[in-house]
């Protein structure tokens, strides 16, 4: 079935900066799995092309007749559909625990990033979709890019206190799953390679090391997907 | 090796009453492998009685000609001493995902509860604990007990957004581990039952549903161990 793939894919003015987290996490499955899908750029305004989906948002991945939204609901198809390939998720009850990872990426750090990195999330998208993106954001957030880009040094200093977790753990191991990546290290590194695509502001301390040492080998990892992706800045 | 194991157990004034939530992941963790320890209680100024560990913190298990101390390194001693009795981790890359649900919770919830029952915890230490216990967590909270008591309902309503990761993952499988527990679930429980025992704070909403019924869950496993505890208030 992976003949002929299609992956739509966020993208800012410039169609070949890619910068979704969620969009990451169905990439680098895919390259975990060695599969390939062509991706579509695809703005946030953009929800005609992608009704046949039933909703709005990306990653979409079409798989022959088979059409998928939502990065967690990908991944669990992936792993369902391509057995035979690279596991995402391990045994029953590794899969559960990557859950908690992929909702503290969601719930915690993408929040933590959002409010540093959002002025220039803002900076890099396509025309018509900046109002759209000022209003939802200023929405979730609950402060206007105006205050928030007063306050981006505590957001950065709150940013580097909620990393706490995964910069203890990662400096007792190489990957989230252990020795190497799954699914868990995707998710959580998605998050940075948001950052690295869309802003120039340095999220990690240099004397950060573990975070520092990982992030190194997720942007390494699969062939260097993540190293090779073209930034915004 | 099992016969005669003994663990060093922090208590309060009432020497009955366990509350700490590391020395609760060591019991969950017996009782998940039906071994089973005396308990000794300890109080955080006896330094003397476990000075043989080298250290001076609870939990410290004896088994045999062994000495362990902290929590996780005992769960790992538990796992490779006792391997035919039912798996704390799971495969490898389990164990690495369990390490950052213990990072999780040791760096991020236990502060926030803490900061809401540390008076409560103070009330029901013993009298010659209570110098010690007022001295450590001002300094470790950068605040003061009075300030913290004011300052409680504000601590209950970051502890509520805290513990969103572990409520959404919640509400899509009955424990951390998937359809049973393990160390993942022992832990992250610990810090619930820690202020369960020590505290009368209701620290969960009472439409919190999905968190609610973990506990419940958690609360039943092993025997009801968990909810036969004696409880200071």
């Amino acid at each position: 079935m992976s003949a002929g793939m299609r992956l739509y894919d966020l993208a800012g003015a410039d169609e070949r900066v890619r910068f979704s987290p969620y969009c990451w996490h169905t990439r680098l499955a895919l390259a975990h799995k060695a599969l390939s899908a062509e991706t579509v750029a695809w703005r946030f305004t953009e929800k005609e092309a992608i009704a046949f989906s039933g909703q709005g948002k990306v990653p979409v991945l079409l798989d022959g007749e088979h059409c998928i939204h939502d990065s967690w609901q990908i991944a669990e198809y992936l792993e369902a559909t391509y057995p035979d390939r690279p596991s995402l998720f391990g045994s029953t009850s590794e899969h559960a625990l990557v859950r908690f990872v992929e909702r503290w990426t969601t719930e915690t750090l993408h929040p933590a990033i959002g409010r540093v990195i959002a002025p220039d999330l803002l900076a890099m998208l396509h025309e018509k979709d900046r109002a759209y993106f000022q209003t939802t954001r200023e929405a979730a957030f609950g402060t206007t890019f105006a205050a928030m880009i007063l306050a981006r040094d505590e957001a950065l200093a709150t940013l580097r206190r909620v990393l706490q977790p995964l910069r203890s753990t990662l400096a007792a191991q190489p990957f989230l799953a252990g020795s190497a990546p799954n699914y868990a290290d995707h998710v959580a590194f998605g998050a940075f390679q948001w950052a690295r695509v869309s802003s120039p502001v340095t999220l990690l301390a240099a004397d950060d090391t573990s975070l520092q040492a990982w992030c190194e080998r997720m942007l390494d990892a699969y062939g260097g997907i993540a190293r090779a992706a073209r930034r915004a800045v």
